[in-house]
């Protein structure tokens, strides 16, 4: 029969027929890959390239230029990819050679319990993961009132004035709070001083991130400051950092501290690192003066993950707000007059000040704050005391059960932490690892531990017993327990009063809740996402759903590493094909964004070239068209930033760089360049741009935002780059988040190398096989970075192989120029190359329709919502145009849905050209229309409400709705209002 | 301090200060129950009771009658309850006692590849699990289109001309085969053949299913029919059942049989139990003439979960449907003229017919068969095919490799099972033990397996190794490898060729299509479902994660019980728990939804009857107000029903049951009572009832649908029933999965436990520890019913502990009675006790309306949809009326929310009692209003569109929408279409 006959023309691909008779059926490609056969040819027809069998490849060739298109195919095996059962048995494999022992290690990392409402309904819940940074606030409102809960959580806990929605971890938080100290006395002072007692990742991060700042990074007793003991001049010290609780578990009024600072008009900033949970219970750090005050929120329910990702929380005082980094959700009104949520003061947001920024971070923890946000609701204020006060209380049993043991308690005073003196405490690591438990060693002769919420009766016995302390004993402590928070240390106010944390404690009701803002958020469950270098992929569930296995979510980043087997496995896999995919001989994994990947490469580039001893260079080449976090990554690492000019075309303008690579020959140290060009083509002058930083002096350093495009056609190590950051959330598969988290770990040349970073705690040369003698200090505050997301990339890799991922970046620049060919009669297009082809993603320009009709870009993006759609990017990188990358993974359906909308926008605009309808009341100026809009009672627009609302048939059956009207920036952050209403006053 | 103090209080209960200490937090009771304690105190000072310690004690025992009202504490371990960590860790515990072998059993259950998009986004969404039968069309579109979907692709694979939207499990499909066969004739063919190779739990349903009726069914070899060789008089015989493939493997061709049944006028029916994914390949069933086509569709991307819940399928021939049982799903128009789909013929739907019922089938398996549906669209009709034929081909390589080793295949033909001669067929059993392989034992000489589509080549390879086939042996079997199916008996036609099945073959399109159908649902994560009768909590996400545990969904029903020691345990405690629960000595967990209890448990009592002589008693006494299943259920279990009056009040009429049953004395069975009544009362006579009953040799039957009133207050064996059925999917928190699974296990006192049904497969009592010797035969084909999501039950009883779990019973209580006072100021109140309470539900009265303004139930029930909410129960159990039952999960705001919707309609009534707006053009005769409705461009309604959309203010804020307009019942059923519409003709 025919299915035979078949059989038998496979049977070399496969081996033998037995092998093709049984290779599994639920392969991955065809899942991912929008279209199937007929409708890729088609488009291939399209385009004008008619016979089947090679349009492919000619195809390829008229885009990508020859000397750029590689000849190695892909290593990553299997060849033809995993098939999704295969994946999880693999993935399975991996998991069970994690160890789940219970972690009392602290540190910021701590077990929570994740409320599995939340769990299933937020974190596994593409309606959450897969949407997007709310940059369009009329179909964001959902996760920006979230994230607004979040601020009003930590400005409430804390008692700051504002909070921002998330930055990346404690570590790097605490590096932007160094900058922000060293600005605010506008570089003049140059110590900055870390109390002994944070936690050991946290001094190292900060020390590291200072390197390139002119602060002066001193670990020191702070409580030699008020004794005048200490040696730095108080007014050279711009800011001092304590943590508090601090790391070995003691509670500190930093009081007295404060007083010293702020003494005599002097000023410098208090900033604090702060444990929410204790927060609950202890005077917020504002009561002593706290600037500035950070932490993790990992313990309000969200997995350790091995180090994350989790959401670091980052609060200042009253009037500081315009000199945070990170993100900020404010409230503003929308074009009728309603409340509405916004991302508020975007101009205010490093990464797109370039060179004049003060920080790089872009990405926040977007699904993990929100996490926390629901943790924090669902328990409210009661609930959170309740937690609080029970971790306590174990830990003053235990406390007073191990004393009455004779093991001396270091601090007197605690929350949920203890510094024991032990004799031997190797000997009590191991009896501990022995019964399945971490501690974590200080010294020779002191272990500490830290207590959480998942700690039960028997888990309490069990760490007992190590002590030598029996169930008994912890009967006998627990009748004898006395307070182990000073009375005058206790939070005596009430927080968190607000409605919203006091009417979702119900799972039906936090249910409703969470369903309710989900439906106002537009994610690629609604409809593609083409936002231009952004890569909105869809990941498969499949790679979704290991994050929540135990086995990668319960480690503690600092377990000993015959405990993370399977994490070691899965890591050095995944670096092997990124190297691979890359053309790179290294990764490194930690850093936890793009912007953070960049900043890390440049740092390596800078470590190789003092061990070069051209430590003098510190000029970064960057062309006038690259993503705004570039200058910002290079200033952060301590560079100059030169800019290179682009031609008419787009084109790197080769002669301005020669010329600025030959002025700067001596200082060159970098070059910065992003391909295919952030304006959507590969340049055919690529390699010539290299080989010209190279003869300079310089390291070249490719921006891996596009690398969508590359994969199987060509790479940055080929290409000639040193290093480059891959955005594992575009490329990889990490789904957004809504707006974070994302990954960026970086590939290098063997030169560089040496110089990837450490980790003060965990040796990583354990896992790499890479010494780190000569690494820079860590950029984040775990090792891996948030490696519990690493397994959806792994995974994406693993069930694509050479194979799909190669057939993922042709379809990527076919739906991409499909796209461009349908548009470009009713828009012009910016940009392209020889052959008129774009790369992944093209440029209409909008500009055009200023003139001829009062539109602009935005009209048309907001117009799109609708039609159902979020808008292409903005006015990026070109004033006034849209960018659009539809990715592989979208169907010619839902491409052609799109060109039908905006073909249709088009239409509408002529009717303003043509003068039938009015340059300031149209569909374009009024949009988008949210329902309450169309039902006005009255209605005396030049176009009807069906016309707003379906100007196509489709909506009618399908229709994702705007649930604000047209958000007024302005309003917003001339009256800021970055918190939950407040809650009536009591009567 | 503070809470010191508050521990030591605490001490004495829980046994010491450092168990007080270490008790969890995490617990459930204040997760399910949707008021906290100054809100239940809202309620109780509203009811005026005012003071706060005894008042809900005072308010039950106005509530329940002092007669019912239990002293007897429920027993339920632990008492308080575990919290949600120390649950999940127990059942961890009791999953872990489940070996996962790999089972080739077959007979109706085989592996499936569960595509994780639809596990994730289906069968772990509670927006699909939480909502309700689509009796409301306007609110359940998305539900209705998947469901039609499943019909299509029915009717698709069997040729057919009508499917309905499932029913419970093959076995009973077959039975209610074996009804429409004996209808067709009137009653006057007694004999319904089976053939010998029908799978034997099938056989043995039908043969228990049967008992009741006037009709032998004979298990022969039905091609002695053709052979003249039959024993039966072909014109007795109303119709002959035969499987396809048969339960041996082999691809039979029933034509001749077809021809014999046919011949002449003759006419007896040909029922086909067909495996769907056989039928991708084989000629459908109507090409041989069937009649009725049915089977499961559990291969179809539902795991095998110990025997359920999958939905079977049921199709029939042109002409057939009206006579058809089980839901179906139509196409008909709404009032705006647009396509909408709803339940049609409802009328057609036995369980409402009552005692002229032919089948008391009520819910379906919608969840499941939706997630059918989904699979069937993934792979579409080339992917459908694909899998088959892979199984095919390695059923195929194992049949020439295992021949070539002598062993004998006795069916030449097949599609994916064999028959094999072994020497010794337990040896084989064994050896394949030993490998975590399960096969199925014919007889001494005799083993069959059946391949499915997740066998691996490591799988075939393991597989084969123990009849001592190499890998090296199945690839040269695979390169000589013949077909194995007959060439006439290959399929040649075009399936499925329907726009839904041929473009939603990624992840994306797919992800987007389920996303849009469950857009249109209302579901518990949007609003309070009040349906009086029904029970609408919400169940907890930590009850409903297990049942996607490998552990529970991937074993097969018929594996040796060694295997499945964690349902052993589980089971146990289960029914341990409903005893107590229930009042009652023993359980049966095999009914698999409420009406299959209630036919169950009469049957159990016909069964004790008979043992003790009087076989001839067979009058059913049911009160008029009884569930319609109620009748049914009696009629199909052979009795003959007698209506029972009830009062004016509402009451049972004593007089009117003392007079029927001693008039009937001699015959009377049984008496079935709901407790409290339909009317939603607690009644002080029902134990007067069953002692009359009793006293006339009657046994008495409770049906358990009210028992959310009941729990840790009184109970049926309490009360003096004998038997009672609970449903788990409404008391017991199994979600409603919009429109099933549901569970329907009974109680019964000691003297009915020997009868409790057995299985033919399963050796039952090796759980039960029950003899099996006088069990009545299977009623479901599943020993133990729908056995993977008895964990959701059995961790509902155990989050709640004895303590909870009376709470919930009296928040119940407290919540309806809140309701029902702030209501009674706007409408009549129908039925409360003698201190003017209801139980758990109250009725509100509609009837008045009619004549004061044209207004019905209905309009009220479609006009609450324009409030966001799901009607009550309407028009049942008194016609033109509404039945509201809140439960205990809903929040004090959110029962305001709803009393607020309905007094604010009882405004909009009376504006048109007053005359200000018409009767016919109102709000309420053209609700619900769906957005398109809303938009037109010309409007002139005597109201606005804001009236029509917000006439509360909260919905501004919060609204779901209908996505149609009312639903035209009488043109759907006038102009039936109930499949997709069908492929455009290709050009």
């Amino acid at each position: 029969t025919s299915r035979i006959l078949r059989l038998s023309a496979t049977k070399t691909r496969f081996g033998s027929t037995f092998s093709a008779a049984t290779r599994p059926l639920d392969t991955y490609l065809r899942r991912h890959v929008g279209s199937e056969s007929a409708d890729v040819n088609k488009m291939l027809r399209a385009l004008d390239y008619a016979t089947a069998e090679s349009a492919m490849d000619s195809f390829v060739s008229d885009v990508v230029p020859p000397n750029v298109l590689t000849k190695r195919p892909l290593a990553v095996k299997p060849t033809q990819g995993f098939s999704e059962s295969e994946l999880t048995s693999r993935l399975g494999e991996i998991a069970s050679k994690n160890k789940v022992f219970k972690s009392y290690i602290g540190k910021g990392y701590v077990g929570t319990v994740v409320p599995p409402v939340i769990q299933r309904n937020v974190l596994e819940n593409p309606l959450w993961y897969t949407s997007y940074t709310p940059y369009q606030p009329e179909i964001s409102q959902g996760r920006l009132e979230s994230l607004l809960n979040y601020q009003t959580v930590i400005t409430e806990l804390t008692g700051m004035a504002v909070a921002n929605a998330s930055l990346l971890d404690e570590g790097t938080a605490a590096s932007e709070a160094v900058t922000m100290a060293f600005n605010a006395f506008k570089g003049k002072r140059g110590i900055f001083l870390v109390d002994k007692n944070v936690h050991p990742q946290t001094i190292a991060v900060v020390q590291s991130r200072s390197v390139a700042l002119d602060v002066d990074v001193k670990v020191v007793d702070v409580s030699d400051l008020s004794n005048g003991k200490s040696e730095s001049p108080i007014d050279q010290v711009c800011g001092v950092l304590v943590q508090y609780p601090t790391t070995d578990g003691s509670i500190v009024d930093y009081q007295k501290l404060s007083d010293t600072l702020k003494g005599e008009g002097n000023g410098s900033l208090l900033c604090v690192a702060a444990d929410l949970l204790a927060l609950t219970l202890l005077k917020p750090p504002s009561d002593f003066g706290a600037d500035i005050v950070l932490g993790t929120s990992q313990r309000f329910g969200v997995p350790m993950g091995y180090g994350g990702p989790h959401a670091a929380y980052f609060a200042v005082a009253d009037g500081q707000h315009r000199k945070m980094p990170g993100r900020l959700i404010g409230m503003s009104r929308d074009r009728l007059g309603g409340e509405a949520y916004r991302l508020a003061l975007q101009t205010r947001e490093q990464h797109i000040r370039r060179e004049k920024a003060t920080s790089n971070i872009c990405t926040a923890q977007a699904l993990l704050a929100n996490m926390s946000a629901f943790y924090a609701i669902y328990h409210g204020p009661e609930g959170l005391r309740k937690i609080a006060e029970r971790v306590n209380l174990l830990t003053s049993i235990l406390a007073t059960a191990v004393e009455a043991k004779g093991v001396k308690v270091e601090n007197k005073h605690f929350f949920d932490t203890l510094t024991l003196q032990v004799q031997d405490a190797n000997k009590v690591i191991s009896a501990a690892e022995a019964k399945e438990i971490n501690l974590y060693k200080l010294d020779d002769k002191t272990v500490s531990l830290t207590l959480d919420e998942t700690v039960t009766h028997g888990d309490l016995v069990n760490l007992a017993s190590v002590f030598g302390v029996s169930e008994a004993d912890l009967e006998s402590a627990a009748d004898n327990v006395t307070s182990s928070i000073p009375s005058d240390m206790l939070r005596t106010d009430k927080y968190m009063q607000h409605d919203v944390f006091n009417k979702y404690h119900s799972e039906t009701e936090l249910l409703r809740y969470m369903k309710h803002l989900q439906s106002k958020d537009l994610s690629l469950a609604d409809a593609m996402i083409p936002l231009g270098s952004c890569t909105m992929k869809l990941n498969a569930t499949t790679q979704m759903a290991p994050i929540t296995w135990p086995e990668f979510g319960q480690l503690h980043p600092f377990v000993p590493l015959n405990q993370a087997q399977g994490y070691k496995e899965l890591l050095i896999e995944l670096e092997d094909d990124l190297a691979d995919i890359t053309g790179f001989d290294r990764m490194s994994l930690q850093p936890n964004s793009g912007a953070q990947g960049e900043y890390t490469g440049l740092r390596v580039i800078r470590a190789y070239l003092e061990s070069q001893g051209q430590g003098h260079r510190n000029i970064c080449l960057i062309p006038v068209s690259a993503h705004g976090t570039n200058p910002a990554s290079a200033v952060m690492s301590g560079m100059k930033v030169v800019a290179v000019k682009c031609k008419k075309d787009g084109e790197l303008d080769l002669v301005d760089l020669a010329a600025k690579a030959e002025k700067h020959k001596d200082n060159l140290a970098a070059f910065m360049v992003t391909y295919p060009s952030t304006f959507g083509v590969f340049e055919p002058g690529v390699k010539e741009a290299i080989d010209i930083v190279h003869k300079n002096g310089g390291q070249v350093y490719m921006d891996g935002a596009n690398m969508n495009a590359q994969i199987g056609l060509t790479s940055p190590g080929e290409m000639g780059a040193d290093v480059c950051h891959l955005n594992l959330h575009k490329t990889f598969c990490i789904p957004h988040g809504g707006g974070g988290p994302g990954m960026g770990p970086i590939g290098v040349k063997s030169h560089l190398a040496p110089f990837l970073p450490a980790h003060p705690v965990v040796e990583m040369s354990e896992v790499t096989g890479l010494s780190t003698e000569k690494s820079i200090q860590p950029v984040s505050a775990a090792p891996f970075g948030s490696a519990s997301i690493l397994p959806i990339s792994w995974a994406y890799i693993k069930l694509m192989g050479a194979t799909g991922l190669l057939k993922a970046t042709e379809i990527a620049l076919l739906n991409a120029n499909y796209m461009k060919k349908r548009l470009e009669p009713h828009y012009p297009i910016l940009y392209t190359n020889n052959k008129d082809k774009c790369a992944h993603e093209f440029i209409l320009d909008m500009r055009p329709f200023k003139a001829s009709s009062g539109i602009e870009a935005i009209d048309i993006a907001k117009r799109l919502q609708d039609y159902s759609f979020h808008g292409p990017t903005m006015s990026w990188p070109v004033a006034n145009t849209l960018m659009v990358e539809p990715t592989e993974s979208e169907s010619l359906a839902e491409l052609d849905r799109f060109c039908d909308a905006l073909i249709s926008i088009r239409q509408e605009i002529k009717e303003i050209e043509d003068g039938k309808i009015p340059r300031e009341n149209n569909v374009l100026k009024n949009s988008p229309h949210p329902q309450q809009d169309l039902l006005a009672e009255t209605w005396d627009r030049p176009y009807t409400r069906e016309q707003a609302a379906y100007p196509v048939a489709s909506l009618r059956e399908k229709k994702f709705w705007p649930s604000v009207a047209r958000v007024d920036d302005t309003f917003g952050d001339l009256n800021l209002f970055c918190t939950c209403e407040p809650p009536a006053l009591e009567e």
